[in-house]
């Protein structure tokens, strides 16, 4: 008996359309000065919230991301059959650490910034294959945590190049159930890693971009289904600079017309804001997910939603060895 | 509609039961030299495999036990419809290079050392749900990678305490099918993050063995089943210290008496072997599982085999913070 679920080579679309029933975000003060700052659950003061490091902080986002999305729909940590999370740092410790706190079983992921539709697509698959009733996928960045480990140290005030792009301090967290009122989860596209030999970790948008636009064309041959059918296409952290990249890409492969692509990254921040390229992270997608974009679904304003998020998979280490960056990116279609 | 295929609070049954119908185990010379040497596919002459750091030599050793699950079968990389891989270097670069070289659709998974029992599960319930039909899950350590990531520079020369164990240079792959010949994934625990306060990096399997415990009682108390149901019961690489605590765990949870328990970490080299407590890594699981253990499946000397992989899911970051040790431990069950 074949994988019946599977369509075309990448793809795979849900039988019983499992339920986004609640979600949350919690986003940093710049974040929150952001055109979307009013569509966040909460808004840190400061970068440390409460916490004596900045790593802890990140860690605290998760956890309380992923209490605000089951307290919303009056459901405590408990109910929660499974927590799918995953982060940037080394050893997803964010990840670990507040599935210590929250004492769950649970699953980590590394899908770099595409992490929030990798453990959405994951959980969805988990839900649909009837193996849990309701768990959660959530994922989380901090700026100043990030930037000290992939970067430079903080306090050196390194000077970033046009192309850099600013690590979003955010969190996201869904509650993903069999059965529930909200947006459903209908389909989705596993990426294959692309690595067209960019090396410049300065421009991780440009070496994201090819990975975007695999995923997309593929996602519209495997399910053959034109890039009109969504209401919004929205790539995960490609900012301006790789944005600008995977419109050329989709155009070459006849797909996404503007106005209905856009980028997290891109949205994330005022143009006015200090961000170079702009935004990138877990977080990014996640919080414009559990925020803004999940919002507009509620409203009807988007009915047909494809979140196409991006992630660079290498590490400082693999960098000074001369590598170049591989990129990745995972489609999951949400339907009202 | 429950979710019919979970039993308990963190057990999920297999209809289905999806089939091991091949795999590969690559190790280092030292992991040739113990006691196992002869069931592994290749022993490696060096810890460089023609290749110019420990780090690449890991993500080779990765994607070679890949093609090699595969060619055992008869099979192409094409054949695998998805790849389930992680590994302990930060942002998990064996698995992401090893996929961008095998170019079929990959998921990330961090679940330090227990990711074979994770990316074996996850599988398992992808493969159950119907969305795939063939797939792999692979995990991967190398000795030199993580200890210079981890501990100290290796030429530094540092004097390791009795209680450190040694991360064995090792790979494991296995193709996991719908339909097919072999032992059959039956049913899984899905471990929760248990931390009683343990913070010495170098006594780790102290640190994972209240997990193993935790994951174990579950386990039976999820399927009420017995431990004298299984043939053999392997922890991931608790090695000898962290063996003996969970020993103790397992004695006051009315579990598990000797004959039918042991660990990987122990099994994997000979006590003569400079190991101090013994082995440890994504890979001593993984090469365990892939050559000797699923050998005797095959032999029929084995016939239910419970592998409790462990992980420890700290980072040096975190240490340094003063954090404890979060451990984990994901339970699978193959039977004949």
């Amino acid at each position: 008996m074949p994988a019946y679920k599977k369509r075309g080579s990448q793809t795979v679309v849900f039988e019983d359309t499992p339920v986004i029933t609640s979600w949350a975000s919690i986003v940093g003060p710049k974040e929150g000065q952001g055109p979307w700052g009013g569509d966040f659950d909460q808004v840190l003061a400061d970068y440390m919230f409460g916490e004596k490091t900045w790593e802890k902080a990140e860690k605290k986002m998760l956890q309380e991301a992923i209490n605000l999305a089951l307290n919303k729909r009056d459901l405590q940590v408990d109910d929660a059959e499974l927590i799918l999370a995953g982060d940037l740092l080394n050893q997803t410790v964010s990840a670990n650490y507040a599935a210590r706190e929250l004492a769950r079983p649970f699953l980590g992921l590394y899908g770099a910034c595409s992490t929030m539709a990798e453990t959405l697509l994951v959980g969805a698959m988990l839900v649909d294959g009837k193996f849990f009733n309701r768990l959660i996928s959530a994922t989380c960045s901090h700026h100043y945590a990030a930037s000290r480990q992939y970067r430079f140290p903080t306090e050196q005030g390194t000077q970033p190049t046009p192309s850099t792009q600013w690590t979003a301090t955010a969190a996201g967290a869904v509650v993903l159930e069999w059965a529930g009122v909200g947006p459903r989860v209908t389909s989705a596209t596993i990426g294959q890693v692309v690595d067209l030999g960019q090396t410049d970790v300065a421009d991780m948008g440009s070496a994201m971009a090819p990975a975007a636009a695999h995923t997309l064309k593929t996602h519209f041959e495997d399910l053959q289904r034109l890039p009109d059918y969504y209401d919004l296409i929205v790539t995960g952290d490609l900012a301006r600079v790789g944005m600008a990249i995977a419109e050329q890409l989709f155009i070459r492969d006849g797909l996404v017309p503007r106005p209905n692509y856009s980028d997290c990254g891109v949205l994330l921040y005022d143009e006015k804001q200090d961000v170079d390229a702009g935004g990138c992270g877990c977080g990014c997608a996640a919080a414009m997910l559990c925020g803004p974009l999940l919002k507009k679904m509620l409203a009807g304003e988007i009915n047909k939603l494809l979140l196409v998020a991006t992630g660079a998979l290498m590490s400082p280490t693999m960098s000074f060895q001369g590598e170049s960056i591989p990129g990745i990116a995972h489609a999951v279609a949400i339907e009202n």
